[in-house]
């Protein structure tokens, strides 16, 4: 057998049933898939809706080339960041003008936690976890460092923790819902509950939810939200955040990145700034329309499938994925690092291995498309819009084989895996 | 005479001439511009390049829906803020290292300006133009709030009164090169000097300069520039912005909005933020690729025409609009809003007109597009790699025709005229 040669999946009787019977199997079709490939990195870069393309050429040849200027407004793109964030909305359990699209995740972050600290004045503790993705925490390092006003950032190291630190100086608590290593999700209402308890406000970051599960930001009265677009929402390399603020702190959020998209009238020209009185107080610069635009095909993909099916799948598919690895796997060395019930997992499965780096270089030298986080983290993203059952089996023997064979000295070519 | 038809350039053995002997003239058919239109509003939004479309295509059907998440390697997608700024760098006589190309001018004014407070403690002074472009004010006013230490603005209302407010309380001078409304352009190395002479640091708005006028950031010393690249840049519809910092400051400059892409070692996802030691650290989250990548054949274009060409024919096309309108337009209410003195403008013409607004849009109605600035300001932008001699003499007849026949009346569409 030639083990470098491309993986073929094998004819599986029972991956073949449930992706006949599944529900959402036609999405598959509206995305672009290279041959040969089982990609389980939409976590980190969705894949593309085949409508993205389309949408791109129409801004730039009709809107960009042709109309020019007046695209600003008969184009819609001063509307965009608006428009897209109602439609966004809905998926995250949002209400209309609480979410707009905008610049990256790290900015948006430090617009609400800037002026979630101002409506907590007197309290200087922000919280979050060692584990979160770092960029919030570098985010949070630069927002104290800067006000010099004895803000501290206080980490935690399990979810268990969380009631532990909370307590009359803590202004505010930035969690990631869903961790990026691991997979593990947090209990949105409880851990908003209790935040609010103690009289702090509570910041998610959506990065790895949004698209993946089921989130109800209205039902758990969060605060505060950010999230992006380019994971499981499939918006392209790059394409631009989002921010939602609940509609009881609008009128008060007072955010420092004051730029004239944020004005009540950006076209008075006015040297005072006076924020918008909605959620548009939370834009600031200009923003790149190709990026932008190219979010509404996946966003309509979303809404068309359903968050309650595409989370159903996403459990199914990484309930078998887990079982899959544990039954091929057993004694190669691997261990889960993903919660094993459902409910307190996102939509990827994470396995740890000695020789974590170059199992996943050799997985993706035969076309499964993971990608590797430190410590020795292989980390499998399930999209249920374009993961199919078959990709599931067909993943986990990839990895047996690669394990039994200790096939992982012999990657084909290298990734950096560079995006979250 | 139907007035209401296109307007069709009368010939003119002048303007043949001149645009024959432009060594630019080629440039133009590098470009996509609607028929009909003349288009003089490359200072809001940039005309295309034919090469654009190609690259959006190459960047979404290849590296996004084929290569996916390799790509952020292997299409040198994590490196394009640095290769791009570089190679914009040498538009402004900046050096490797010193630029680049990430998020908007808003928020890399955000950066330089609250890191630049840093580096001039006990100094509470930001010192700006009243008429500078409001967002710049905004974000100075944003920063000031959130700091609570006391910062304050002041705005100068000529270029006269910056001698007098200069003393050891101003901290950072911020001034737009080249003004939005009126054309007028500061002497940089001369204000630069002053603003150093009472040890304050200069940091320059290039939005209206970069691409349009010969700009030498080191000549000139400055610290701190911002600009964008979807104006004479070409970048399009808001291409991200760009940020220099003058390589005496980089390891000195602590910018607080500190995300991941500014990172020593992004992909160790330590917790702790240490700043690149180069000027990577003004890079914050995740760009969005395509609208980015679609800088580079604009950069090109300039690279190829040389800004000494560009500013040479520049200067010729904003003579001969002043030249052609005041002859032809004597007698009919309009007045000159821009220096008559080329050094003392960029590529920009404004006048004043009672009217202005609907004299705009009755001139946009017949397909000349430039655009209006409240009170009263028609203004005019000359691109020279687009632009030629005959649209010159066509603009100033059709303001003529307007005028004399009192045609404002009889928009046939509006635009709102949404970008700087």
């Amino acid at each position: 057998m030639n083990t470098d040669s491309a993986f073929t999946p094998s004819p599986s009787p029972s991956t073949e049933t449930l992706d006949a019977a599944d529900p959402l199997r036609q999405f598959r079709d509206a995305f672009i898939l290279p041959p040969g490939v089982i990609y389980l990195d939409g976590n980190s870069l969705g894949a593309r809706p085949r409508g993205a393309l389309e949408i791109a050429q129409r801004v730039i040849e009709q809107e960009w080339g042709h109309d020019l200027i007046r695209s600003w407004n008969t184009a819609g793109w001063f509307d965009l960041p608006s428009r897209l964030g109602n439609k966004l909305a809905r998926l995250i359990g949002a209400g209309d003008d609480e979410v707009v699209i905008t610049d990256t995740i790290s900015i948006n972050l430090f617009k609400v936690l800037a002026g979630a600290l101002k409506m907590r004045p007197g309290r200087q503790v922000i919280v979050s976890e060692r584990e979160n993705f770092p960029t919030d925490l570098y985010m949070a390092q630069g927002l104290a460092q800067l006000l010099e006003q004895g803000h501290r950032l206080v980490l935690i190291d399990s979810h268990d923790e969380l009631t532990h630190v909370l307590d009359k100086q803590v202004a505010v608590v930035m969690l990631t819902h869903v961790n990026y290593r691991t997979g593990a999700m947090w209990d949105m209402a409880s851990a908003t509950a209790k935040v609010h308890d103690c009289g702090a406000l509570m910041l998610w970051d959506l990065a790895h939810s949004a698209g993946a599960v089921e989130v109800d930001l209205h039902a758990a009265e969060a605060d505060f939200a950010v999230g992006c677009t380019y994971k499981y929402l499939n918006g392209g390399p790059g394409s631009p955040a989002f921010v939602y603020v609940n509609s009881r702190w609008i009128g008060e959020l007072q955010q420092p990145l004051n730029g004239w998209w944020g004005h009540a009238a950006p076209f008075v020209f006015d040297p005072e700034y006076r924020p918008a009185a909605d959620i548009r107080r939370t834009l600031c610069g200009t923003q790149g329309i190709v990026s932008m635009a190219m979010i509404e095909p996946g966003l309509d993909l979303m809404h068309e499938a359903t968050m309650t099916a595409l989370r159903k799948k996403s459990v199914a598919l990484t309930s078998r994925f887990i079982e899959q690895v544990e039954a091929r796997c057993a004694g190669l060395g691997l261990s889960l690092a993903t919660p094993r019930e459902p409910a307190l997992r996102g939509s990827q499965v994470s396995f740890v291995h000695e020789h974590g780096y170059a199992v996943m270089q050799a997985l993706i030298a035969r076309g499964v498309i993971g990608d590797y986080r430190e410590p020795g983290i292989l980390r499998f993203g399930f999209a249920p819009l374009y993961v199919r059952f078959q990709d599931v089996d067909a993943a986990a023997e990839a990895l047996r084989e690669i394990l039994a064979g200790k096939l992982w000295d012999r990657p084909k070519f290298t990734t950096l895996n560079a995006v979250t």
